[in-house]
Formats: structure tokens, sequence, C-alpha cells
């Protein structure tokens, strides 16, 4: 069935009547850059005031869910940590309950502060921090594996380092037990003017490397959300992911077994939302800040 | 036609007459690690006295031929500068004598100073190599393309850096003419105990973000046998390829026209020489040492 158009005030009282929750994404969603989208958080104000549960859902693992709350604040928001879910927390989670990580055990991270701290906030020891020290071929054979390594988790790192991806690749390689998570894998990574490398590309270092395959949490692949059903025992059938990346987003929510709503305020637009050959989100609308009419 | 096995003195006669020039791998086949291999400079030199040109040929970017030519010296041998053929010595040849590099135009390099210095040596300036410092979302949109980057050319970097990607992947893909070049592919690098990541698996990052192919100038790729037998005016009837690998150095040959001789002292065995499935040398022997029969 093709995407249903949000267009009139009783569509959009039909469609929040429907759910439950609402899961989104944030960039090209509610704000795009350092700018909030227009009328969206009055919007989300109604539907709290509506007794609508809502989760922002994001791939980034580089700021932790505290620095989230912060950056909602700066734009006019509220939103509590709770509230915010990141492929980082969503790494944490899933190491505690999903895998049940060995407390004697150690995840080496390849990422930033962001995930190191989801990591240590459920009691997961990190190690790999501190190998940027030059490396070259005469000493590189100082790198070994150590039992002591569980899981190689990685996301973006800003300061990756040859010592560090050897670091893994060892211990992905010689430790027969050691998981390979990565919190996404984004192929770049939006930043001012131009796009950089993201962690998928990063990462693909050790997926060539290692010739292993990393199980991927962040959207559009589905421990993330597997991670959120589980924490708040949603009902699929009540909850709807709402989302501007048709390969990403909308995905993630098909994937997910939920309803999905594409807004066209970030990449989608309504010629690529209607395109067969896409994924098929349930609904469209413009912005998510028109269903500020329900608040009127 | 399977390979034929040289196993006699007769075998080695025919062998070593139907070829004015023998191109060398060097691990695995003059050396291991940092032993020779028995009797194998008594045969250099025999083949030496017999007026035939020796070429030796190597993937490893991270080191300039001088340097090559000092471990040999180190390992009782001696060789020329002009008879080392490195990987990066190659990139350099091709981006002066094929491409044509413009002279105001500037390279890009991930990689060591290996392949700065050949580079350079032959007139062309290379940037990027202080680009270590850190970075942050905040400070990535600084990371512009440069007009002067006419290539990025990327070989092995035990101090790649986040900012040498960022710098690496905008000017891929925003410098419309911007070259691409990769001194090798190699999945791994033998370091000590282990394997590490290699040249290919850090390659892998930018060819992931940037959706581009590199040209691959190293074994089993063509470039760097082409650049040899154009600087050399080789009669590929009248060379021969001796390599210890199938999949890189026999290929090589192969893809190049060239006979090939696979010993059995490194990487293959005489099963896989025999499989019908591998890459098909034409020759193969115990150890290239055998030949120093001919001196005796």
């Amino acid at each position: 069935m093709p995407p249903t158009l949000l267009a009139t005030r009783g569509d959009y009282e039909a469609f929040v009547d429907r759910y439950d929750t609402f899961l989104f994404d944030c960039d090209g969603v509610i704000w795009r850059g350092n700018i909030v989208i227009d009328n969206v958080p009055a919007t989300l104000d109604m539907l709290r005031k509506r007794g609508k549960r809502l989760i922002f859902v994001t791939n980034n693992s580089a700021t932790s869910r505290r620095d989230y709350v912060g950056k909602f604040a700066k734009l006019g928001m509220q939103a509590a940590v709770e509230e915010i879910f990141s492929s980082a927390y969503a790494t944490a989670v899933y190491l505690r309950d999903v895998v049940g990580f060995a407390s004697d055990k150690k995840a080496y991270v390849i990422g930033g502060s962001g995930i190191r701290n989801e990591l240590e906030e459920v009691g997961i020891a990190t190690v790999g921090q501190d190998d940027t020290a030059a490396i070259s071929l005469a000493t590189l054979g100082d790198v070994e594996p150590s039992a002591d390594v569980g899981a190689v988790v990685f996301g973006i790192d800003y300061d990756i380092s040859y010592r560090k991806l050897a670091n893994a690749h060892v211990n992905l390689t010689q430790n027969p037990d050691c998981l390979f998570i990565a919190t996404n894998d984004d192929r770049t990574l939006p930043g001012g003017k131009h796009v950089y490398p993201g962690t998928g590309a990063l990462l693909s270092t050790l997926i060539h490397s290692t010739q292993r395959t990393p199980l991927v949490m962040g959207k559009p692949n589905t421990p993330m959300l597997d991670c959120v059903m589980q924490k708040f025992h949603l009902d699929p059938a009540r909850s709807c992911m709402v989302g501007d990346r048709l390969d990403t987003d909308i995905l993630f929510g098909i994937k997910g077994g939920v309803s999905t709503l594409c807004v066209l305020t970030g990449v989608a637009d309504e010629a690529s939302v209607l395109s067969p050959s896409a994924p098929q989100a349930t609904y469209y609308m413009s912005s998510l800040g028109d269903l500020f009419e329900l608040a009127q």
C-alpha cells in the first residue's frame, strides 16, 4: 500500500489517536543542525499533554544521552535522559541485558567518550582510549590480544589510531569469544558544509582485515529497536517511528514491525517517499510541526 | 598446463637460459623475515655472472628503495637502488610518466616516509604528513578540499588519523580531477607473531566513504608490472616472475604476461601449487637456492 498523506486536521487527529508511543529521529525531524524546525516544540508539548510516550532515537554514539538532553535544552525544548535512546546506550544495554557481559571482562572501545560513559554507567569496564601512541613495523609485534577483552565495541572515533585498530584486530582474530559490536554503520557523517567518513567507513577497516561481520546496533538495523521495545515494553501496533530518511529511519521502523511516518523536512522528498522501489512508509507529511494544529 | 617441476641440473640450466630478466618477490623467496634462505645469495651472484638482469619487486610502501638496499646489505647481499621496484616507487613513476602529474599540483599522502621520499624524488610535492592534530565534530567543518591536491596517494600509515581520512575524503569527493591511487591493497600485514590490518584494510575506509575505486599499483594488480616493463624495456617472453604466493606474486606475473616460478620457501606448498583452481605457475621448485648448483 502506498504511503498515506496526512494533510488535514482530521488526518492528524486519527493519526495521533492511533498510537501511544512515537519514536523520533532528531536531525531532519526535530531540528536541522542547530535550528529547530517550525512548530515542532509545540507539537511535542501537545503529544505529551495527550499522554503520549516520546522516545528520541539517534545513531550518534559520540555524545552521551546527557549531552543530548543538553542539546534539547539549548534549542529551547525539554527532554529527559530516559527519553533518549542512542546507539551507544543501546550497545551498553545490549551487552548488559542480552549478552550478560561477564563482570571480569572488558570492552575494547574504538570510539569517543559518549560510548565509554554509557558502557561504564552499566558497569562495563572499557580499555583502549590511551592507545594513541606512535607505532612502527618494528614495535607492531608488541600488540598482543588480551584474554580480558570480551568485546570490541566500535563507534565514531576522531582519535582513531593504527595502534587501536591493531589491538582490535588481534583481539577479534585471536580471542575466540570476543564479540564484535558496532554502534552504527553510517557511511558518512555530516559536518558543516561537507560530509566526512562515518562510523561505517572506519568500521570497514576491521571488517576487511578480520573477515568478521559486526553486530550493528543502530538504524536501519534492528538491535537498537529491539532494545527500545524491550526496555519500554512497547506494543508495536501502537508505536510509530518518525523520520526523514527512507533507507535508515523508515526501514528501521519497517524491520521492527512498527508503523512509520516520513516527514519532508530532511533528506526525503515527496517523489522519493512515493517511489515504489523505496521502503514504503505508512504515512508521510510535510513537517512534524504541522501536527501543532491539534494544539490550537 | 600444470606447473613444471624444476628438480635437476638440466632443468635448472634450461630454465636459466630461457630468460634474460628475473623479477623477485623478497619475503619467502630471498629471505624469511630477517633470515636469508640457504644458498640464495650465491644463486643471485650466479645469475648476475651470467648477465641476467635482477629486479626485486615489493608491495611494501613504508620503506624507500634506499632502505631496501640497506636490508640487502645487512643480510650480506648486494643490490642496487635501480634493481629495487617498490609499490611506492611505482606510484611515483606512474604519476610522473603515465599521468604526467601537473607541476603545480600536490599529492595528499596517507602513508609513511617511504612513499613521501619516492614522490619527492621524482618532483611531486606532498601534503598531509602533519594532519595528525586532534579533531572533533565541532571543528570537522574546517577540513576543506584544496584545489592544489591532484591525487590522494594511499599506503600503509602507522600515523593514520581521522583528520587525514577527512581531508582525503573531501578532496576525493569535491575535487573532480583528484586521482585516487593506492600503493597496494594487502588485507593484512605480518608483524612478529601476529598479522595486523594491512594497507587494503585501511584503504577500505575511503573506498566505502567516497564510493570511489582506487587504482592499486602493487601485486597482484598490473600497474606496477607495467611500470617495470616500461622502465627496463623488458621482453615479456624473456622475463620470469619468482614468488612464493600464488594469489599475489604468481597472479601478478600471469596478469603481466610473463612466465612465473613458484618457490616453496614461503606461503605456497606443493599441493596448493598443483591445485587446478589456483593461479597456474609456469614452474615450481623447492627453493630458489637450489639453482646454486649451477654455480658449482
